[in-house]
């Protein structure tokens, strides 16, 4: 996939803000996605952006193209994006997660544009009319207008999303880690009977059904090996406290 | 799900820039999620972000917490976002779409809260110690860090992805019991670390990396509510015994 994304230009066009071009330029590069295009940008918008951090590289590299026609004549797909709201679209509309599958087969052949409308207006019905299909992201109807960088962000994340990464680094936590022997488990059952009777918790009378009760609490706790030595430490430093013979 | 998302709590942790606690209200609601938490703003910024298009009636209603413990204290899971290149993480990390099933889950039930740290530094261990897991959001490891606005709509639309799919089933288990709330878990957290005091068993100088350890191993745990009343019980008897004041 990661090579499937050279296939990838992110096209903005008529973006009017500095800060949106900058924030899409870093969600780009958040994602690895390199080949930006703005389309007859405000000038002065696109000078100031190319100073934005964490993505200036790639807004060296930025194509400035004085039409849409230019942004995606080596594209074999273009596909608009859009919000709930809009106006009614003249196009075949796809949810987003169904249009990044689509898209994803077509960047194994060639490029593709991805078209990102301005601030305030979206896509025209002239510039829309330069794609194949539209892609919608499911904002609410009542407030569908989304903030251009976070646009980008949302659809790219949806392009990269379930790809294969390298596994997360260092996942601790039960689940990865080995289960505690039951032996270990029981070990730890019986030291705490052992500082809930020094407490004076459990009473001789109902020592037994406190004992099963313990039984099934200690190993509902499903502890790892490392978790269940800390608590054997904690509870053998207590036990001693309290005066309680700890042999465990 | 629209209902359900009523009980996600979105908290950002010391955010710093008043267009990304506004750009992050838009996200939230662009995707129909309605509660703001923010602990600890820099105070500039909040005001100003109160004034940002778009959210200003979820910005309004935001609520402003002292402390993290707070903005967590009514929710039954607690979720950190993080994203790629951050240092090792002591906590369990799930990938963002699997992480955003088990969250839908716990929606059906209770509150939930989703966390996200500063820009500039993301989650700090200790407010990280308060999370049952962490989220990761799949950016490049040469380029991990996110706009903060950008994370939360990355994350928003998780939740909402193919939202007409067939609801997801009931967990079983443990899990089919209502879980513990943040803040009866951060109770149990503090007693069990007042306990461990009385016995000498957390030294002075290394109090705080024992207490961001003890929450650790507390959220592993995934107590449920009778679970929680339990350990509480037995506890406040062995800090009793032990001389330690109790009143939790």
């Amino acid at each position: 996939m990661t090579g499937d994304l050279d296939n990838l230009r992110v096209v903005l066009v008529a973006a009017r803000n500095p800060l949106n071009i900058g924030a899409a330029a870093r969600a780009m590069s958040n994602f690895g996605v390199w080949r930006l295009r703005v389309v007859n940008p405000y000038e002065v918008a696109f000078r100031e952006a190319r100073s934005a951090v964490g993505a200036a590289e790639l807004l060296a590299k930025a194509e400035q193209c004085a039409t849409l026609a230019e942004a995606v004549a080596d594209c074999r797909l273009v596909v608009g994006t859009t919000v709930a709201g809009r106006r009614e679209l003249q196009h075949r509309l796809q949810r987003l997660d169904e249009g990044a599958r689509a898209i994803k087969r077509q960047l194994k052949t060639g490029p593709v544009a991805l078209l990102f409308g301005s601030e305030r207006f979206g896509l025209s019905n002239q510039e829309m009319s330069y794609c194949h299909w539209m892609m919608r992201i499911p904002t609410r109807e009542e407030h569908g207008s989304m903030n251009l960088g976070q646009a980008v962000a949302v659809c790219l994340y949806e392009l990269v999303r379930g790809r294969k990464t390298a596994p997360a680094k260092i996942a601790r936590g039960k689940k990865e880690k080995t289960s505690a022997t039951s032996g270990d488990v029981e070990r730890l059952t019986q030291l705490l009977l052992k500082v809930l009777g020094a407490s004076g918790y459990v009473k001789t009378q109902s020592a037994a059904a406190t004992e099963e009760k313990l039984r099934r609490l200690v190993r509902r706790m499903e502890l790892n090996t490392s978790d269940t030595e800390l608590w054997l430490g904690m509870l053998r430093q207590v036990a001693w406290k309290l005066g309680a013979n700890d042999n465990s």
